[in-house]
């Protein structure tokens, strides 16, 4: 089967880790013998991956220099390197026998996607106000409330097409496994002359993900997180965790937008244009919430896909 | 014809030139501009680049973080990400009925390599003494002279194995202009259980394209620089372009070790190992360089390889 395995930011850097070298390569390890299982299964893997501290660590980097700082879509290049060199070579040392490519990916955006004029996705460290307000001055920055620290935003527009799909399908289609798509993709729109520029934006990693698994065919959009499913009232006493559900019973905008929003909505969105299941469950739990016996499946309309979980192909279904 | 054509730090950054996107993506542009001549005329492009400039940059930011700096393995991948998506993208919109893919590219390195106890490869910005020294001190840092300033030194072992040869032959050999080995590779090493890791290092980027040009058994290796032609002599009264030359009547020892050294060993290492010729001069020569009517022509011993410069491939060679 070919599984798009979009890693999260918060499976590659736990929530409150400083971003070290150290702390990230940890991570990937675990992150890599996760993704090996599902490799010695058997699965032909395409991997993305997140990149929020290592985007925001670098966009610092880069205020704090003499020079001006780079554009969002070179520090995504710069990230998609630094992150997923250490994915190829951490799974790479647990599957000696496959080849791996990773890839840098332009995505393409709407020059007049609205998200241009709404700053909306924040990325690098917490700040209190004070601070944030005088970065945002000083800088240029935007910036706006997280919980009740602040933080940058920047304008996360909709992926409309992963412009390498082609190259990508070809070295999957041989078997090659392929890390892509960082941080979401390299941010992109097409100018009038029909070039290709790269423009100041974050393109959500969930997003970017769910395009590419249909561009590619995928039979599997699998978002590994560190939270174990999708839960309904989260955060309170009527929490409960989906384990199946139908695209048309389940609405993004009922869960959290920087979090799980965009997860369920790239889920639904890769449902319902191919038939075929998403699923987004806790990192460590990859080969469990592919047999369907973990995390939250969320499967196309209509009727069941024919699937027997004690059969067939073992991705995750809904129960007849 | 397959072609390994080095982008060197200055064709893509001009000597004194400010760090910046804006002076990057113009250079590159300029790189673009001339490989996109080669790719029309209907060669097989693997490009290879260098990141000097950039990656001390990235070493410096980092260096002023809070954090931990990040070691050079992964910061060599940051520059290949930012670089390789630049000329990725600018040579794209030159060439548009071809497919790209950037990779990641990872380079073995004997652990035992004496360059590990004598730092010598200088990356980024120039200091004068004091400045050195003290950063030595402070960051760990080894330090030498370059000139009359001082700059940062590291390891510069000697390429071994291009591990991705085998995915990059594959593309390469179905049309996809590769664009690969930034900044020389990420210099690894293989640990006594067969694991790979990263080391810090920088590999020279023409000892790795020569390498990479013999695992992908190229027809050429074309090595673009800013300058016309390897001199004799240089910076004497006597100097005097070499125009073709044999492997064995040139010696990297006879060249300057920073710059000119490398890129003749580079040569002659390719030239003497499949022969076929090797190329050094000015990048915007590219195309005249390949067609053997500019900058310097390095061929194997014996006798001549055949080409008939008016009847043949075209690509440069000595009078027979």
């Amino acid at each position: 089967m070919r599984i798009v395995a979009a890693l999260g930011g918060n499976a590659l850097l736990e929530r409150g880790e400083p971003m070290t070298a150290e702390n990230q390569r940890a991570n990937v390890r675990r992150a890599a013998a996760a993704l090996a299982g599902l490799v010695k299964a058997g699965h032909a893997l395409v991997i993305t991956h997140g990149n929020g501290p290592q985007v925001g660590l670098l966009a610092l980097q880069a205020a704090a220099s003499p020079h001006p700082p780079f554009p969002l879509d070179v520090l995504d290049a710069e990230s998609a390197g630094m992150i997923g060199y250490v994915i190829q070579q951490e799974l790479g040392n647990l599957v000696d026998d496959k080849l791996f490519a990773t890839l840098l990916t332009q995505v393409r955006v709407d020059p007049d996607d609205p998200a241009f004029s709404h700053p909306a996705k924040p990325i690098g460290p917490v700040y209190d106000e004070a601070t944030a307000r005088r970065l945002a001055a000083g800088r240029g920055w935007s910036v706006a409330p997280d919980g009740d620290r602040w933080r940058r935003v920047v304008p996360s527009p909709r992926p409309l097409e992963i412009l390498e799909a082609e190259v990508l399908a070809f070295l999957v289609g041989h078997g090659v496994i392929v890390i892509c798509a960082g941080g979401g993709g390299i941010p992109v729109v097409r100018l009038e002359d029909g070039s290709i520029a790269g423009v100041e934006a974050v393109i959500d990693k969930d997003l970017a993900s769910s395009l590419l698994a249909r561009q590619l065919d995928a039979d599997m959009l699998l978002m590994l997180t560190d939270v174990d499913a999708v839960y309904l009232d989260w955060g309170t006493p009527k929490a409960r965790a989906l384990r199946h559900v139908r695209a048309g019973e389940i609405s993004a905008a009922d869960f959290p937008a920087g979090s799980m929003g965009p997860k369920v909505e790239a889920a639904v969105l890769f449902a319902q244009a191919t038939g075929k299941p998403a699923a987004i469950g806790r990192l460590g739990d990859a080969a469990e919430i592919v047999a369907g016996r973990r995390g939250t499946c969320i499967e196309a309309d209509g009727p069941p896909s024919g699937f027997d979980p004690d059969q067939g192909s073992g991705l995750c279904r809904l129960a007849s």
